[in-house]
C-alpha cells in the first residue's frame, strides 16, 4: 500500500472574506495550511495514506494545526514540538482586475528554526513509499534547507520516490543564499519535479526570475536540461496557467517522462474562489496519478490538471474534493447540473 | 379573480455559504422551501392569490415553515399538522467546474406520510381557479402519490386548470414503484405540463432517464405523444438549459399549445447565485403568463424564461422578484445600471 | 503641495451582503460615504492632502462618519454640526441579469438643510489648490444649491481649480427646480467637468434625460457646447461604460482639453463586486491625473479609467486602492498572479 | 372572538450586536418594530386576532415592514401607503455598568405626516373589540396626535375597549406642544392605562418628568387622580422595574381596577438580552390577561409581568414567546432545565 | 494503557446563536455530537485513548461526523456505514427566565436502525479496558437496545469495566417499551452508573419520572437499591444540579463506592454558555477520575464536577478543556485573571 | 493645552468571538491595540490631544494599525517604519469558571527591534506636557528598554510629567534581564506610577511575583518605599480588583500623593465583555483625572475607577467611552435605563 510522507511548514492563514481589503476586515477567516501539507491533504482525500512531518510551537495555536491535520486524516505522529511561533500569512483575495495579495509573517517560525538531526528519518520513513518536499522549505532558512537535504538523502537511500515542487517565492530566500546555491544539491535525490520554466531555470542558477506558466515552447529544452542535471529524475511536469484576470484562469499541464511529452487540454476556471494552493492541488493530483495510473501518464497528468481546476473553487489552502469528483472532471463533467 | 392552490412538500433547506463544502461549514443558512411552495411564492409576488396545502409536524420547526409562508403572503390555512418531522435537504453550492450538490434527508417526513382523505379538497378548492402539483409528491411515497391523485381528480372535476411540473428526481422514487406506474394516471387530469424530454419519456414508461434540457429537435414529437396520452392536456412547455458551468447557464424555453410551437430566445445568466428553484420559478412564471397573457403564449413563455433567469440571482428556493422586475427583463433590461 | 477640498454630503450606507434582497437581510453592512467624500478618499489614498466639508448631525451617528473620515486621512476639521439626521441610502447589489437598487432616505438631512453662509469659505480654502463639488449637492435642496454656488464662486475667485461631477440622480431634484435652472450658473465657475452626454444636455436644459455612457460619437459636439457655455472650462471628460450585465462592465473614458480628444481603451471588469462609487473613483483618478501628469492628458485619463475599474472590485463607496495599484493597472497588469 | 386593533408607527430598527458600540459596528442587525406593533405581535403569538394600522412609505423598505407584519400574523390590510420614509432608530445594547442607547431618526416619517381622516376607522374597527394606542403617536407630530384622537373617539363610540400605554419619550415631543396639552383629551376616551408615576403626572400636566418605575407607595394616589380625570377609566397598571444594571433587572407590577390594588411579586431577570420592547410586552400581556382572565385581575397582572420578564431574553422589539411559555413562567418555571 | 470504547449515536446539532429563537435564525450553527461520543471527546482531551462505535449514513453528512471524530482524536475505525440518515437535533439556547429547548429529529437514523450482530465486538474490544454506553441508545429503538445489550454482555465477559449514564429523555422511548422493561437487564453487566434519583427509580420500574438532581437525602437509599439490583455494580454517582435560571447553575456531585458516600462542594456557574453535554462532561470526568485517581474517589468526583462546570462555558456538545484546566479548577482557580 | 505622548507597541489582536475556544474559531476578530496606545485612545476620547510613537513594519498590516490610530484621533505622525513584523496576540475570552487566555506572538516585532536613537525625542516632545510609558516596552527586548530609557530621560529633562504603568507580564522578559535590573533606573525619571503591590515589589527587586490586586493593607508601606526609591515620584496608584469569576469583577482603586491615601469604593462589573485593556483604561482615566481635576485627587481616582469599570463592557483593547459617560458613572448612574 502506498504511504506518502511530506516535510514542510504549516502556517496560520488569515484571510479576508468577500474580496475585502485588509483594512476593511473586522474578522479574518482562520485556517491552517502550507504547500507540503496541502499535498498530503489532497492525497488523504483520494484515499492514500499520508503523513506530514513538521515542527510546531508547543502552544494552543500549534495544537489547532494538529487538530486540522487530524481532521484531514493526515498523520501527525512525528511532528516535533518546539520553537517560538507558528508562521502566519495574511491573504487578501482579489477579483477581476485586482490581484490577490499575500503578506508573509513567517520568519522565526518553529519550522524555520528546525535543525538537521531533529527528525529520526529512518524510523519515520519505514514503510513509506514516497517522500515529498518543496522549494519553500529550502527558502525559509539555512537550517531548514539543511534539514530538508538530510531528509531527501535518506528517503532516496531508502528507495522511496522523492518528489519536489520547486515553488519559488520571491518574498522568501532572505537568509543569504540564492536558490541556485541550495536547490541543485537537493534535486539530485529527487525523482519527480514540478515547476514552471522560469522558476526551474532560476533555481538551477540560470537567469530568469518570475514564475512563467505559459512558455510551452521552451519547456522541452528545459526538461532535457533538468534530466541532465538531476541523475535520478524520472518525471518532470509543469502547470500551464493563462490568467485572464484574478477571477478567470485557464489551466493545463505538460509532463515529460524522459521519453515523451504529454499535454493536457486547457480548462476554463471562472469564477476563481481561491487560487492559493492550486499548485499544491496539481502536485497532489500528480503524485496520485503517478501512483495509481502507472502506465498512463496522460491520465495522471489530466488528473493533476482536473484537481488543480477544482481547487480554484475551494476556499482554503487545500483541495477538499473526492477522488470521484476529480475523475468526473477528467471525464468531462461540466458541473452544470445539480446532483439530486 | 385568480386563486391558485398548490399541494406538495415544504422542507428545511440547510445550505452552506460562499461555496463552502459541507465539511467546511460552521453554519448552515436555513430557509424553508420546496417545489410547489416555490411556485406559490412566485405567484404571490406577482399579485396572484396563492395557497399552499401540505402536512407539517406540530413542532417549532413546522411553525417556522408556517411563518415563512405567511411572510410570503401564501395562505397556509389548510395546512394539516401531524407526522414526525419536517423533511430536510442539505445544499452545497458549486462554482465554475464544481457542481452543486444536494443531500436529501426527507424520508419519513410529515408530507411523505400524508394519506388520501386527509384534506377536504372540495372545501379547500372552492373559489380556486388553478391547482398545481408536481412529480415530487408522487415520488416521495405511495400514500403521498395517492393523496395527490385524489386532489388532482377533484380539482379537475371542479373545473380548475391543473398544472404539473414533472420534476424527476433520481434520488427519490424509493418506495417500490416506477414513475411510469404512477404518473400517467395523475397526468390524465392535468391541463398544463412542464417537463424536459427525457423526464417526460421516462415518466410515461419510455426509456430515457436523465433530465435533458437541450434536445430541442425531439420536443415536437414528445409533445405530440403527450397530447395523445393526456386527454385534457392544453399546454406543454420545456425549459431549455445549456450549462456552461455551475456559474454560467443559458436559459430558454419552448411551449406548445396543441397547435403551434413557441420559442423564447436564450438568455445568458452569469454568475449563478443559486439555481435551485429556478425550474419552479419558470413554472410560476408560466402559470402567471397563461393566466394574464391569455392570448399571447409567446409573452407567457418569455415571462417564464425571464423569471427563471432572475431566479438564478436570488439566494434561497423561491423567486423574490416583483412583477415589474420580470417584465423589465422580458423587455430587455440588461441590469447594467443602478436604479437610483 | 496640492490640497483638495470637497463639499457635499456623507451618508450612512446600508447594504445587503451576498446579493441578498432587502427583505432577506437580517443585517445591513454599514459604512459611510457619498460622492464628494469618495473623491477625497481616493485622493488621500494617492497621497494628496484632502479635506471634506459638510454638515452632520451632532449625535453618535454623525460621529461615526467623522471617525471614518479620520481613518481615511481626510481632514474633517471644518465640518459643521447641526441639523436633524444623517442621510441614509439603502443598497441592494444585483448580479447578472438583476440590477442593483438604491433606496434613498436622505431628505431632511443635516446637509440638505445647510444654508449659505454657514461655512467661512475664505478661511477654509486658504492654501487649498482645488475645489470639488457635484450635481448631487445642487439636487438635494434649494439651500444646499445656494451654499454650493457660494462656495464655488469663492473658490474660483481665490484661484482654485474647480471641478464638478454632474452626477444626475433622477430620484433627487424634488425641491421644485430643474437642473437647468440651477446647474448652469454654478458651472460658470467650474474648470473641469465630468459627465456623460445625456446628463450634460439635461442639466444644460436640453432634452435628454437618462445617463448615457455609450454615445461616443456625439461627445465632441457636446464638448464644444460645454466650452461655449462655461467660460472657465478647461477640461471635460466622460466615463464610457458598456454594461453587459450587473456583474460585467466594460469601462473606458474620453477627455477633451479644448484642443484635442483623448480616449482610453476599454477594459473588462468582471465580476463586479460593487459598482457604486465607481464614477467617484473615476473623478478622483482624474483629479489626481490632472494634478500629477500635467502635460500628459492621455495618462491622466488612463489613470482615471484604471481607478474606476479597480473600484468595481472594492466593497463600499470609495476606492481603497493605492497609487501603485492604479499605476500597475494602467501599465497592463492582468491581476492574474498572486503577489507573494 | 376578540379582535384587537392598534394604531401607531413601525420603524426600521438598526442595532449593534454583542454589545458593540455604534462606531465598532460593521453591520447593523435590522428588524422592524414599534411600541404599538409590538403589542399586536404579542397578542398574535397568544392566539388573539390582531391588526396594526399605520402609514408606510410605498417603497422596498416599507414592504419589508409589511412582510414582517405578515410573518407575525398581524393583519396589515388597512395600512396606508404614502409619505417619504420609514422612521429609524439606532440601538446600542449596553452591558453591566454601561446603559443601552437609542438614537432616533424618525422625524418626517410616513406616520409622522399622517393626517386626520386618512383612515376610515368606522370600517376598520367593525368587528373589533379592543383598540390600543400609545403616547408615542401623540408625541411624534401634531397631525399624528390629531389622527390618534380621531381614532380613539370613534373606537370609544363604537364600544371598543380602549387602552393606552403612556410611553413618555423625552427625545420626542418636538413639535411645540407639551404632553399635558395633548394627552388628557385623548385619555378621556381610554379605559385601560399603563404608566409609571412620573410619566403619568407629567402627561397630566403635573411636575415630574423622568420615568419612575419604583415609587410603589405613591401609586395609589396617582391611580385615584387618574380615575378622577379620566371618566371612562376602568383599569390602570404600572410596571415596577428595579434596575441593578443594564444586564440585571427586577420586574414586578401593580394594577388598580377602581376598587382594589393587585401586586405581582418581583422577578429577577439576568442577563438581559434586549430590554427594548419589554414595556410593550407587559402591555400585550396585560391586554391578553384582561381579555382572558376576566375575573382574575391578579393572574392578568402576573401574566403581564411574566411576559415582560421573558421579553428581556428575546432579541428584537417584540416578544417571541408562546402562550404556554408565559403561563409556565407565571406558574413558577425557573427555566433551569432543558426541554428534551 | 487505558483504552475506552463507547457505543452510541452521533447527531447533527443545529443551534441558534446569541439566544435567538428558532424562528429568528437565518443560520444554524452546525456541529456533531451525542452523549456517548461526547464522553469519548472528553477522554481524548485528557490523553486517554478513546474510540467511538456507531452507525452512520454513507453520505457527505455522515462524513462530516467522521471528520469531527478525527479532529477530536477519537478513533472511528469501527464505525459502520449504512442506513438512511444522520439524526438531528435542533437547539435553542435560553437565557435567564427562558429555558433552552431541544427539538429532536432523530427517528429513523442510521443508529436507530442498527441491528444486533452488526458490530464484531470481540475484535473491536480487544485491548480495550473500558466500555461506555447510555440509556439513550436503549431509548431510540428496539434493535438499538438489543445491539447495546449484546455489546455490554461481551464487554463484561471480556473483563472490561462497563459504565452507563442513565440519561432519561422523555421525548424518546417511543418504540413501545418502557425503560423498566429494557434497562435493568443491560445494567446487570454494568459496573459504574451515573444517574439522578428519579431517573434511576423510573428506569428500574419504580414510580418517579422527571430528572431530579437535587434530592441529596434520598440518594443513599437509591444507591443501596441499585447495588441490590445490579450484581456487578462498583460505583454509582449523581450530578447535583441546582438551577437558579437558564443562565445560572450550581453544580455538585455525590459518589458511592459500596462503602462510603463522597460529596463534592457546589460550584457556581454563571453565565451558562451551553449546558447541553454537561452531564456527558461529568461522565467523562468521572471515567477519567476512576481510571487515574484509583485510590482517591474524592478527587475523582471533584474532577467530574469541575469538568462539568467548565463544560457550561463551552459552546457545542463536548468539553473542549484540557486536563490541566480541569485540574486547576479542582484546585480552586477562580478564573478571574487573564493568563498572559 | 495638554498634549500627551505615549511610547510603546501596537499589535494585531486576534480574538475569538462568543467565548469560543481557539480550536473552534473559523474566524478571528481582528483589531489593533497595545497598552500604551490604549491609554492614548482613552485620552483622545476625553478630548485630550494624544500622540502615539512606535515602530511598525512597512507593509499592509502596519498600515492597518496606522489607520486605526487615525480613526481614534491619535496622532501617528512620528511613527517609524521598519522591521519585519507587527506583533500579534491571540485572545480567547473566558466565561464564568473558565479564564481568558492570551497567546503572545510578539517576538521579533518591529517595536522589539527598535534601537536607541531611532526617535528624535526633542522634536517629538516639543509642546507636549505629559509622557507615558509602561513596563511592557522594557520587557520585550534589551534595545526597546534602552530606547525607552532614552525617551523617559529626555521627557523628564524637558519638564514633562512622566507616567508609568508597571504592567508586569510573566510571559515576557525573555531577553536575559530581570525587571529589577531594568525598571528602577527608568522609574527614576517618572512622576506617576500605576501598579499593584506584588508587581511593584518584583520590579524593584524584591521577592513577590504574581500580580496582586487585593492587598490593600500593605499598599501604604509599598507606597512609602516607592517614594523613597523614585526621587521624582509625585503620585502612585493601584487598581483594586476582586475577581469573582471571569465574568464578574469588583473594581476599586487607591491613590497616594505623598501625603494622603485616597480610596474609591468598589463597583460591581458583571458581565465582563472584555477585560483586556481595563488596566490601560484605568491609566488613561488617571492621567485625565490628574490633568483635569488638579486639586481633587479623590475625583481623579474615581474617574479612573469608573473608566476601568466601563472598559470591561467594551469589546477590544481600548476604552470606547465618552467623557460624559465616565462622569455619569462616577456620579452613580446604574445604567439601568435606556437613553431614549
Amino acid at each position: 500500500m502506498n504511504r506518502v510522507v511530506a516535510f514542510g511548514e504549516i502556517m496560520v492563514r488569515l484571510s479576508t472574506e468577500r474580496h475585502l481589503r485588509f483594512e476593511q476586515a473586522k474578522t479574518f477567516t482562520v485556517s491552517y495550511g502550507g504547500g507540503e501539507f496541502n499535498v498530503c491533504a489532497s492525497l488523504a482525500n483520494y484515499g492514500v495514506q499520508a503523513e506530514f512531518v513538521s515542527r510546531l510551537p508547543d502552544n494552543e495555536i500549534g495544537m489547532c494545526a494538529i487538530k486540522e491535520m487530524r481532521r484531514m486524516n493526515v498523520d501527525s505522529k512525528n511532528v516535533i514540538f518546539g520553537g517560538e511561533r507558528l508562521g502566519i500569512y495574511y491573504l487578501e483575495t482579489g477579483a477581476g482586475p485586482r490581484g490577490s495579495n499575500v503578506v508573509y509573517d513567517r520568519a522565526h517560525s518553529a519550522m524555520a528554526t528546525i535543525e538537521k538531526g531533529a527528525v529520526d528519518w529512518k524510523t519515520v520513513l519505514k514503510d513509506a513509499t514516497w517522500f515529498h518536499w518543496s522549494g519553500i522549505t529550502a527558502a525559509i532558512s539555512q537550517s531548514a534547507a539543511e534539514a530538508c537535504l538530510e531528509a531527501v538523502k535518506i528517503a532516496h537511500e531508502m528507495g522511496l520516490t522523492v518528489s519536489c515542487d520547486l515553488n519559488y517565492r520571491s518574498k522568501l530566500w532572505q537568509y543569504g543564499k540564492t536558490p541556485s546555491e541550495v536547490m541543485p544539491e537537493i534535486l539530485q535525490y529527487s525523482h519527480v519535479i514540478l515547476g514552471d520554466i522560469d522558476t526551474a531555470y532560476f533555481m538551477l542558477g540560470l537567469d530568469k526570475v518570475n514564475p512563467n506558466y505559459q512558455d510551452e515552447k521552451s519547456l522541452p529544452s528545459l526538461y532535457t536540461k533538468l534530466f541532465d542535471l538531476c541523475p535520478n529524475l524520472k518525471t518532470v511536469a509543469t502547470t500551464l496557467r493563462y490568467s485572464v484576470s484574478a477571477s478567470h484562469q485557464r489551466i493545463g499541464g505538460i509532463l515529460f517522462d524522459g521519453k515523451k511529452i504529454y499535454q493536457a487540454a486547457l480548462k476554463e476556471v471562472t469564477p476563481v474562489i481561491d487560487r492559493v494552493g492550486s499548485g499544491d492541488a496539481f502536485m497532489g493530483g500528480l503524485i496520485y496519478g503517478l501512483l495509481e495510473y502507472k502506465n498512463n501518464n496522460q491520465r495522471a497528468l489530466e488528473f493533476a490538471v482536473a484537481a488543480c481546476c477544482l481547487k480554484h473553487t475551494i476556499a482554503g489552502d487545500y483541495n477538499l474534493v473526492t477522488l470521484k469528483e476529480v475523475e468526473n472532471t477528467v471525464d468531462g463533467d461540466s458541473a452544470g447540473l445539480v446532483s439530486r
